[in-house]
């Protein structure tokens, strides 16, 4: 069990296909045998992250664990964000990728704008795989942050296909909460690199149809400005309704 | 000039009492002689932290930098964010305060809870300080974040004044732009520890009038939720009203 009390989770790319009983290898089964001990009878969650959630009984434990699969369930993507983003200064997306994986952002896609490259991609990407994978655990969740390799603004603009929405973070745009929505389909939110999008690129945005959206009254940062987008829109998506009275019991 | 060319901002805790003269040494002579290599005749942005923003005219640079004061307005405390947070794992609490430095929050109250306590605090002060100072340059606000020492949630409810507003970030609560709001005077935000706060903190919570809201359909980590809020709140107060069409120029 999560130092919570709630049950495992792990990420296993072929789990839709997979018969009744699976096989758990690499890092995944290390997860399990050595970080949190399953023992054979115990249940764990698993997500393909590409929709897919199961239900685990754990057979065996070694080197690799054998797992009965209880129950599969496929969940459709419901809103989804996709996010272009500048390069942030220094280590600093190592933990945006994190904290957007948590967040349940769909695809982070790293844009080379005129002030700012993200020189740093190649020798970053293994790492920033596995943080996308140790936040789908933490997360629970079913579908699991892409990361796609950079691409210039123009080159984004010209694949962007069919959006539900697309907005792009800057000082002068609308207060974020009256504008940002988890609707049905992708959004794109843009953020530029930590010296701004040019004059150009902010014009070519506009002709595209992406709306100026304000996250603070203070200048934020690349990754701030990117986490901000992203924490509203999951909040936007999130919760009960109308606040109420609260229940007691667990968090 | 700073790489997006405005002017550089440094962090004088004195501006407020200075006279129209001032002697600027130790960590921000360096970064104004050093990092941003400011030349006399060039004008510096300032701030106390606490309200006051001067324009300065640098005069000389050295070791100690003395400039002579342009400028100096204060502003009042506008909406205010008390964050009432539960320890995170390891070092997250780092970036977590780089951040809420950032998003323009008012006060960090490290809460230690009944899953949860700040072992590192006392370690870590003066690091989370330099953060909080980095950031304040960085977002060229008058308003520096203030970091409590840690204290238990029963002192801190009976500590606590006048609010504007009490949530508390809990996954059955509501979604967290329907209540989270930029309201004049102070309001608290509370986020358990990395394993929750207890049914009896929640229930005191409850009763102290503190209402539930959801930030994300997924689990979120302590310091996740907690600049999720953050977040939700400094973008509720930021922007132009509601969004018109954009003009193009700067970022």
């Amino acid at each position: 069990l999560a130092s919570d009390g709630s049950p495992s989770f792990v990420y296993l790319p072929g789990l839709a296909a997979g018969g009744g009983t699976i096989e758990i290898a690499g890092e995944e089964a290390h997860y399990l045998a050595r970080v949190v001990r399953v023992r054979p009878g115990e249940h764990v969650g698993a997500t393909d992250g590409a929709g897919t959630l199961a239900t685990l009984e754990i057979l065996e434990v070694g080197e690799r664990v054998r797992a009965r699969v209880l129950e599969r369930v496929t969940s459709a993507a419901g809103a989804e964000l996709e996010l272009w983003c500048g390069a942030p200064e220094g280590d600093r997306a190592d933990w945006l990728v994190e904290k957007l994986a948590e967040l349940g952002v769909t695809r982070l896609q790293p844009v080379d704008a005129s002030r700012g490259r993200w020189e740093r991609f190649a020798a970053r990407e293994k790492r920033w795989e596995r943080l996308a994978v140790a936040a789908l655990r933490q997360s629970r969740s079913a579908h699991r942050l892409q990361i796609a390799p950079p691409v210039t603004l123009a080159a984004a603009l010209s694949a962007a296909g069919a959006t539900a929405a697309r907005w792009v973070c800057r000082p002068d745009g609308a207060a974020a909460p009256s504008v940002v929505r988890a609707l049905p389909g992708r959004a794109l939110a843009a953020v530029g690199p930590s010296s701004g999008f040019s004059s150009d690129e902010l014009n070519a945005l506009r002709d595209a149809g992406f709306v100026g959206v304000s996250l603070a009254s203070a200048r934020l940062r690349t990754e701030t400005a990117a986490l901000a987008v992203a924490c509203v829109w999951a909040a936007a998506g999130s919760g009960h309704g109308p606040a109420g009275p609260e229940g007691g019991g667990g968090s």
